[in-house]
């Protein structure tokens, strides 16, 4: 008998992850715990990081962090949590560019490295499915859409760009709610940003996606947009740091700790 | 030395209100106040509406009620508070037709008589302006416009009907916190029941009022809507309950409740 994906503890999942014998993305996997994006740079950079993570919270919701350079153990979010080989698939960066998709990256360790973990969608879009909500990528089966913004982030030493936002079509009494629901949530990106016309923030056709692939909107519905994970880094592709680790798309640290941590109120 | 409207006290306005010295509205009058919506009906009537209150709270927010029927005191909304002599202006309607507009109804009380104070806008828009929001009517200094809907209320006994709502258009940023600020103020209509395509909820014509005056909304502003304290008024002319009184428009009952007493969190 084998446990459904949903059901699987995050530390099984990890171990299992470690062993190598699950390699693909987490999304699905131990339902009811948070998910989190990576980003691992040097000392030298990440101070600054952590500052445009703190000027822009929305699309940079920082969920944990290592305790000090060097340090792969991640207690406060996992029980024996290594992020040097507990996550599906990560990347590997040099001056801005992707050099290689790793499993493990044990190798690539250095005394200098500071972890970033940040909040991801989908702690907020499990939220909004047991509200009743109709999560349109979810029901479809496909990557949220995401698009480019003109909205500036605020700047940080080298790190500033644009927001990146992600799509989810709402009738307006769905997107007021989940306005309600997201707004307990700050930490995985929060309330909405924009909804209504994609124009008034820079995007000028909506089936045209930056990231992702466009769903269906039915013409009772208006786009709901929300902050993106993608923001942190379109910004680290724009600072070019000399070196960098994240992880591959759909592929997130998946974390001990549950999503119902991450309301305020 | 004259106190400024805004900084009178409820009990002093009250007071001078039951002396004859004030008898216009109260709108800008002690601010930081509940100010209510005034319904009486006879022990009978009252049941049903109390039921059609508590089905539809958005329109019809209860703050107060008498403690029985013929009670005129209503210590827990102020300090020597009497419903029949401290509003400015009442309504007395017969068979749901208006008959007479009065400064005092101690002459048409009854001991069969209940009282029903509910929730009204100035509270969410006093807390969306300290927010630095734009409020469009107060900035036009008008009434707010206010819309017939499609959207039909949870009948309750005689009483039935289709929501009435008010409007104020605001920027998609604006909308989406006011969302958040009157989630907070679910006794005085709490969070907008729609925003955006006005023909969605059966508005055909958002420059044709049916209660209120027209604002300007700009293009790049969303009509965001609330449910409104005019559908109860709606349901009694319909209801034509035999007797019943209310305040005239804009003449409202001044507690001694702080708005922030109204917030749930």
């Amino acid at each position: 008998m084998t446990t459904a994906p949903a059901d699987i503890t995050p530390y099984n999942l990890r171990q299992r992850i470690r062993a190598g014998e699950h390699t693909g993305n987490t999304s699905g996997y131990s339902q009811g715990f948070v998910q989190g994006n990576l980003v691992i740079l040097p000392k030298d950079w990440a101070n600054e990081f952590l500052q445009f993570c703190q000027r822009n919270p929305k699309p940079c919701p920082l969920v944990g962090m290592s305790s000090g350079p060097g340090k792969y153990l991640l207690p406060d979010l996992g029980e024996n949590l290594d992020i040097r080989s507990d996550l599906p698939s990560y990347r590997i960066f040099r001056n801005g560019e992707m050099v290689e998709e790793v499993t493990d990256i044990s190798d690539y360790w250095q005394d200098d490295l500071v972890t970033f973990v940040l909040g991801c969608s989908f702690s907020f879009e499990e939220a909004l499915i047991a509200d009743g909500l109709e999560v349109r990528n979810v029901t479809e089966g496909v990557n949220v859409p995401m698009y480019r913004t003109n909205i500036d982030c605020k700047p940080a030493g080298s790190f500033s760009g644009q927001m990146v936002v992600s799509m989810r079509p709402f009738k307006a009494a769905d997107a007021i709610r989940s306005v309600q629901i997201c707004t307990r949530f700050p930490s995985v990106h929060g309330a909405p940003v924009h909804l209504g016309d994609p124009s008034l923030i820079g995007i000028e056709d909506i089936n045209r996606t930056d990231f992702g692939d466009p769903v269906t909107i039915n013409s009772d519905e208006l786009p709901v947009f929300w902050a993106c994970g993608v923001t942190p880094q379109v910004a680290l592709e724009q600072a070019k740091p000399p070196f960098c680790i994240t992880h591959s798309p759909g592929c997130m640290l998946v974390t001990d700790v549950p999503n119902s941590k991450l309301a305020v109120l």
